[in-house]
């Protein structure tokens, strides 16, 4: 037998240190949306196969980890193609999941839906520091809401987590597609053009205003275009109130009640947010994926370089699988991130109760243990942890042990009473 | 694109309300857990084949769900078996995993070492009602402890949680698989023989003392060792104390030390359990997985036919990874059967806070919607639920769905006060 002690390649055992972190991070997500009225709901982690490559999963179509067929659907002797070998594959998002349960379950479920999941996702992408080909995804989706409550509840439901987990000074960018895409018309590129067009501006944090304006050249666009496209960036910047000059400008393109819809979401959020984070219009926020229809936001936070979560609005996903669009709009917290900030500053789990380690010199009789167990359960009763374990050798080298594992108080039981 | 709506075969979508119960479960879990020092660790879904294969998980291995290889390291036209297709697979319990796990990491966590692990596995079981091919598991293991005192934690830690989830009058049923092996040696059966004698003797539940005297003889087993073997169970039954009875019976062939050990687990047990299950020693119980090496405990609950979880001592599985034996000792509770008696009970989960809608009127300006989110910020904060919800054309209907989903209270907002 060959076995092998290490997880499969890019995908890591989590020791105790990070799972407490983690259980207390994951219980103040579920209580805090829950306190917005999301509720919980799972899918299972393998999808059908076809589901995954519907498009609506970008790039991570290519990453999937598929599963082989069994019994006799496995014909391995007449397969043509790794298509004839599978049937399923791990989900490598939760929206395409959730969207498929909604799909089915939609009789069953509060209209409007608010969709509260917290699982993992599997990508088969190159292992790197820190990135890993299991990791957990946090997602809450509201599914039947139209109107921009939407989009202010789950940027206040989300900001108020992560407040709770002790973040601040960070941003939630903003924009909506349809602005960006208003700005594309209006500087004169086609609709085919809109996707290569914004893919270049979503550097504009790494290359600046002038490195987007080369690409967009390169890529064979005229300079009136480019020159109009960027002039509306430069313009916004040196205005005071961007969103209103942009509005004003794309008055006769956007379509009606953009505007005031986007409007009223800042405004609202602004009213209502305490002051630990920053709510900015980011006319370059781009978001990858094609599936997003209106409003778009990210989370940047200053620790971190990239970004630390974000979502939008997706009418037209639902329809896929029904035939009928519904609303949906979603906003996901990158969990690992979010982790890997935490234990990185020497975030400390609030404690409930002492932690105390019973010790019991080696063979003691029955019915002193009887009586150590007792203590032990009343102890954790009044809810305490009580760890209960056989005395070693060098006492002094397991206190010290225990110590680090967050032990405060010790009580020593002996066979017979010390002298 | 040919989208399907339903989960695959044998999976399954949870709806809200059996998660609010599952959170609940799990919040339970954990919190008791860890008042017995446990702490909480993570393996991921996937494993390496070899390892899955490693014949600790016997007949689970045949049930795998495999993962194709990806990359250049797929060669479908070279490949003449499966094995050459696949380079991981889904585990299939907790366990395995939990022992590379500790073999990676022993270095790093306490000893002994306290887990509890919550959750999924799959196996590719024939579907069938109730039970599906992806379901969570819940495991807590001490490695590194070789005295009972693992056992009695492990037992004291399982029940106080099942108490506190409201159950009472189940059962632990405890044995000892060295006391299987010394009945069957008493009587002559060869050791070679044990594990089928033991198949038959697990059915003992189902067929009687009949049944498996027929079973055995049909086997091919003499007369003379099937009469002194079932002797030893109507000899038990008939006396008062069984344990006493088949240690005395036993006394030259037991190892030294099992009859204090043994006894000494119920005899704390029962000293410190509360009187909500009974500790019964029952010398029919097998246990499926031959990896177990001493102890075995299952818990049977009235409700419920079959049993509800169980574990028992394996002190010879880390030694397969490392070479190096490490005392190792676990219970597992069935997780869905619970969840499924609580659901079929209409088990509620205890309230924290009020839950509390509010409607608000179409078209309501910014600057009343901004008063209003405040509001529920604010009650959020006070610890209570709060949905912001547009009021529908059927306020009446829409009440209803709330107070259906548990919302208790409603707050009205309308463009101009009433009249």
């Amino acid at each position: 037998m060959a076995l092998s002690k290490k997880p499969v390649t890019g995908m890591k055992d989590i020791l105790p240190e990070e799972m407490e972190i983690r259980d207390y991070v994951i219980s103040v997500i579920k209580e805090t949306y829950a306190s917005y009225g999301f509720t919980s709901m799972e899918t299972p982690c393998v999808e059908n196969i076809a589901n995954l490559n519907c498009k609506a999963g970008g790039e991570n179509e290519k990453l999937i980890f598929k599963i082989l067929k069994r019994g006799e659907k496995l014909r391995l002797a007449e397969a043509e193609s790794e298509g004839d070998l599978v049937d399923g594959g791990l989900r490598y998002d939760l929206t395409v999941p959730l969207v498929r349960y909604y799909s089915n379950h939609a009789n069953e479920l509060p209209s409007p839906f608010k969709a509260l999941q917290i699982g993992n996702v599997w990508r088969a992408d190159r292992p790197q520091r820190g990135r890993y080909r299991q990791f957990m995804q946090c997602d809450i989706d509201i599914l039947g809401e139209a109107s921009n409550l939407a989009e202010i509840e789950l940027i206040l439901a989300t900001t108020t987590t992560l407040g709770k987990l002790g973040f601040k000074d960070f941003q939630i960018r903003i924009n909506d597609r349809q602005i960006l895409k208003a700005m594309a018309s209006y500087s004169g590129f086609s609709e085919d053009d809109y996707d290569n067009v914004f893919i270049i501006l979503d550097k504009m944090d790494k290359i600046g205003l002038e490195g987007v304006q080369a690409e967009l050249l390169e890529a064979g666009y005229t300079n009136a275009q480019v020159e109009k496209y960027l002039g509306l960036f430069r313009d916004m910047e040196a205005s005071e109130d961007a969103v209103a000059y942009i509005m004003d400008v794309l008055a006769d393109i956007l379509p009606e009640g953009v505007r005031e819809g986007f409007q009223e979401i800042i405004e609202s959020v602004e009213a209502t947010k305490g002051d630990f984070f920053e709510l900015r219009f980011d006319p370059t926020l781009v978001r990858g994926m094609s599936y997003y229809t209106g409003t778009i936001f990210e989370i940047a936070m200053p620790e971190f370089g990239g970004s630390c979560g974000g979502g939008g609005r997706y009418d037209k996903m639902v329809g896929k699988f029904t035939g009928n669009d519904v609303a949906a709009c979603g906003f996901s917290i990158g969990f690992e991130r979010i982790i890997l900030l935490l234990t990185e500053s020497g975030f400390q789990v609030p404690k409930a109760g002492k932690k105390i380690a019973y010790l019991m010199e080696k063979g003691i009789p029955a019915d002193m243990l009887c009586k150590v167990l007792a203590q032990a359960q009343k102890e954790r009763e009044e809810g305490n942890q009580i760890l209960v374990a056989r005395m070693n050798k060098n006492k002094k080298f397991q206190k010290e042990q225990l110590t680090a594992q967050g032990y405060e108080d010790f009580k020593e039981f002996y066979k017979e009473p010390l002298k």
